[in-house]
């Protein structure tokens, strides 16, 4: 089995590549190749035994996608977006990579599929950023898509293609709506968001973080390994029983900040907690009563796709992925 | 007031443009130039004071939108598609002039509000078609667009990028969701929906029309004079008032083919129903099991769109407007 990754160098990315290489198998089949790719140049995972190809190319130039696909690989991860403040600054490059890019690689196939019924298996990496205020607690899975970015613009343009490419049959789509990936490894970045992540993982590590909101903001969470999982489920599973609605609200957890801090408190005791620093920030707060506080995922949970059901699960996974297993 | 009508050859533009000829002004203020575009040579409309431009254009070409909008519009009425047999049968027409057609429509009009502050008011006209099956009745105005077409993808797709460049302030958009047009005047045509104005229109003037489904099958209608209507109040609405939800489920008349033909036993006596032939057809009756009930257009209505209340309502009005006013 063949498995290309579009923006195999991004946090889930890498991610993904690793578990394939540490599974060795996908949907029982021996995974013989990957292909990664990415802007920047992709690392090969360490101790994989099948062949791996890297490229650094930019899926929305015009010819890309035909040479991404020349290989005919079996499953194809489109993971591969401009993030959703860049996408707002930059409203063309946004569109090019995000919505023309991803049609430029959903045409790429048809047109192979047409030549000689190439028909691979697409997971595509959607948003909870294709739903924009106000919304309803829970979000029910046939709530209308109205975003409120260009991000979820694009994103939620790309499921409708997905969707479309998909009842015609050129390929085997699935889009995979990932809730907001918490704690997300590496650095404190800038994205407003980050607190989520950040008033976790610094503490963890004796480090402190500011959180700019307060504590009764709810948010739709999943951890790094739940996003990993739901892109191998949405891999394998039986498409019939998806049906025609292609694009999947993910399970995940919905918990406040408080609900945070309470299961920091528990797994890392006082001393973590009394790490993150309160600094409200009027813009971050605004932005944040925009987003989601949570979804029902009755189908995706029906289909089999699992997330956590606790903060403390969040967090011990992060111990265990991140952290070599102990504080 | 410059109002610019794209499809203007179609039975829609042709009357809009024939309504904004009587009525001679548009919020008030006083038509001085129409533009009246399509594929086809439209006509000018019969007794228009101000001037009129016709062009005959394909707006997929490159170029062709800003040319249109070279002479600044002040309202943009695009209608122009490729229907949705068409589309389904054509891959690439249909996407090369529903959404690519659009989308350069969109982007010239940033342009120009990028040069020079350009910001018209623009109409676009979508579809019940972005709903696909399985459906409540009523479907809510927050229900989710999963086409089963390509033509409905398409819409459900400009819908959503008339959102996004509205909210970034390019043009001021409204989607309007029309339902089906009944009684559509004219000749049979071939569209699987042909029949639920066939049945009406043909028997009204002593024709033999024929009935390819069950009487139990329920659509969602409204008159041409209120897909005119619509169009008309969606040009000149506070959209303060309408939000960053641009898109609207407009009202219309949820009606039974059983009821339909009640209506024109009402209006036209047995010996008109007696002209409906029964002639059942499989694929159109599986067709229509995908098609709309009704929706609740909660939304539009509050806004002031307003449609018929009966089918009676629909018979008169085309008895009115196609055939003098009676019988």
């Amino acid at each position: 089995m063949h498995i290309l990754i579009i923006g195999a160098a991004g946090m889930v990315g890498r991610k993904l590549a690793a578990r394939l290489t540490r599974d060795g198998t996908l949907g029982g089949e021996p995974v013989d190749a990957m292909t990664l790719v990415d802007v920047v140049e992709p690392e090969a995972p360490g101790g994989f035994g099948g062949r791996v190809a890297l490229e650094t190319v930019d899926l929305s130039v015009p010819g890309t996608a035909e040479t991404l696909i020349a290989g005919r690989p079996d499953v194809i991860f489109h993971l591969a977006a401009i993030v959703s403040g860049e996408a707002e600054l930059d409203f063309d490059k946004g569109y090019s990579i995000n919505l023309d890019g991803t049609r430029m690689l959903f045409d790429a196939i048809r047109k192979a599929n047409g030549e000689d019924g190439y028909r691979p298996r697409l997971v595509f990496t959607s948003s909870i950023a294709v739903v924009g205020a106000p919304l309803p607690f829970p979000i029910p899975d046939d709530f209308h898509s109205t975003p409120l970015t260009s991000y979820g613009t694009q994103k939620a343009i790309c499921e409708l293609l997905l969707s479309d490419y998909s009842r015609k049959g050129f390929f085997d789509g699935i889009g995979i709506r990932l809730p907001t990936v918490c704690i997300r490894p590496g650095k404190p970045n800038k994205a407003a968001s980050g607190f989520f992540s950040n008033i976790l993982r610094e503490p963890l590590v004796g480090e402190e973080a500011v959180l700019p909101v307060s504590e009764d903001v709810r948010h739709w969470h999943a951890s790094p390994r739940s996003a990993v999982g739901f892109l191998l489920h949405g891999a394998t599973i039986d498409l019939e029983a998806v049906g025609a609605r292609r694009n999947l609200s993910m399970p995940g957890l919905s918990a406040t900040v408080g609900e945070q801090i309470e299961a920091l408190r528990r797994v890392a005791g006082e001393k973590a907690v009394r790490l993150i620093r309160r600094e409200p920030d009027e813009m971050i707060m605004r932005i944040c009563a925009g987003w989601a506080p949570g979804f029902e995922a009755k189908r995706a949970s029906a289909l089999g796709f699992v997330a956590e059901s606790s903060f403390d699960e969040i967090i011990r996974i992060h111990i265990e992925d991140e952290l070599g297993g102990s504080l």
